[in-house]
């Protein structure tokens, strides 16, 4: 299966279980950036993310009888509930592998969905332990959050939909964590772009994927002092050539540069976002110059965030 | 010009100078309320917040030569931003008395919409000398933010809007204030409705118009404690008549449970709102029998809050 067509029969798979999330505009922003803006806005979307997507997408392409066995990751962000709900909407169990250490907030919203929680040690050994451990004894299939091509696909679905309302972008910026949402970004505005680049914004502090195009192998964080959240984690072997072969470049902003971007949308645009979604508006902010007078496509991953923690 | 035909012709004249809102809604909040709600939201209409509606209409209804010598009013709220910004929009000077005690944010947006502010002393009596003054000198046409018709019938439209994406409401909840809202709202449901109730949500620091229908007189505060800082005013002698005529009743809530609605507000609807636009999604929280199974129409008023002085 070529990419293109995975991405069209993935939007027509999907499409009646995920919302359609409106593009949003503001005069304010864009006088702000000199530039005009378009912003996609997956907070919108089922349980808060585009992770919804690619969650949905990665069930329906099981057989029955692997559906019947459940579905298995691990993730303490959006993509364990995005799992869970999928699974609960279409009659699958859905075993969701967290740390000990998470916040109840995160496990009460999975069990929310209907997962099955199972706690481990708070160590990327451990999840992965645990995980195989439900694939072996269960015979639940894993879904890992960003490192899938069914996962990339249903993601990709995000910037399709905006290039069907806005097909004359220049560029469309995703924030760029795990890799699953730049690489269906950057797959679909290859694809179904009017010679559109595809941008990745990506916190200073957790430079990886940055750094993994520069020096042409994954690389890792020595450390997760973001406050965008979403965004700690690093690429997989699958993602990571899409972004090579695909990606115009990628931009890397400070914490404060984020806050402020955070702001804007939170005072201008009248919506609630995470923080890993203002990665791509901070670019723009950051980097006038270069995005002046452009047409941009803007990825809002999700609207996650804990109210009582907000960082203004 | 009877009631009907003044809101058609005004939807008529301010479309092309205001946004038409979305109405969304939310599992989440329905499962919650037990009913089935459609929020309209005016936090995402034009400077933030459904005032726009009614100061567009008001200015459009003045002769060239009216325009010619500009408009006034006193206001430190949503109202002098929209009055400013219709004015601008139109080409026409506005004049805004603000009490000198203001928060510079908000002398700042009035600014920033080329609104032309004069400062008065911060009481009731100083603001209305300070605008009758202006009304002399220059010739300026007094546009009261709640207390008139054309501000009444423009403020209708979203009430309009909503009716025309959901015919079949069963009651339509606005907060009340000033009274210009609910009072379009009132006449909307009635003449556009399907037999729907209006009903007003009011905090009950400030129940004025709660009291005000009970005594069949205008009733004010003894004082302002509500974190709905756009409902503190009081009723006029336009709106009063029909809120008696067409609301069906007033219900108050304290201010824990506004709180608590603002809150829900963010996390489901994963919108910014202010404080006022929280009170008629309590009504229904505070409520749940007597909403349960309904078809609400809930209008949420604005979403121009400090963000650094959110209650959460």
């Amino acid at each position: 299966m070529n990419h293109k067509n995975a991405i069209i029969e993935s939007q027509q798979r999907i499409s009646k279980y995920i919302h359609k999330t409106p593009v949003l505009t503001s005069q304010g922003i864009n006088t702000i950036c000199e530039a005009t803006l378009f912003f996609k806005c997956e907070n919108f979307q089922k349980m808060g993310a585009f992770k919804m997507r690619g969650a949905t997408n990665a069930i329906l392409q099981l057989t029955e009888e692997q559906r019947s066995r459940g579905v298995v990751t691990h993730s303490s962000g959006n993509f364990a509930q995005a799992l869970a709900l999928a699974a609960k909407s279409l009659g699958v169990t859905a075993y969701i592998v967290m740390p000990e250490n998470a916040p109840q907030v995160k496990k009460d919203a999975v069990l929310g969905y209907g997962g099955k929680i199972t706690e481990c040690a708070s160590t990327i050994e451990a999840r992965e332990i645990a995980s195989a451990k439900m694939v072996k004894e269960i015979g639940a299939t894993f879904v890992h959050p960003s490192n899938d091509m069914d996962v990339i696909y249903g993601n990709a679905t995000a910037c399709l939909e905006l290039l069907q309302e806005q097909p004359d972008l220049e560029m469309v910026i995703a924030p760029v964590g795990g890799g699953g949402l730049l690489a269906g970004t950057a797959l679909t505005t290859h694809y179904f772009g009017n010679n559109g680049l595809a941008i990745g914004g990506e916190p200073s502090a957790v430079n990886d994927a940055f750094r993994s195009l520069q020096s042409g192998k994954i690389e890792t964080n020595l450390h997760t002092n973001t406050i965008a959240d979403g965004l700690r984690t690093h690429l997989g072997d699958l993602n990571f050539p899409i972004l090579k072969k695909y990606v115009h470049e990628i931009i890397c902003v400070e914490e404060q540069a984020i806050l402020e971007a955070m702001q804007l949308i939170y005072q201008r645009l009248k919506i609630v976002v995470e923080p890993s979604s203002a990665v791509a508006l901070a670019v723009v902010l950051n980097n006038k110059e270069s995005f002046k007078n452009k047409h941009i496509g803007i990825l809002l991953s999700g609207g996650n965030v804990d109210l009582q923690k907000l960082p203004f």
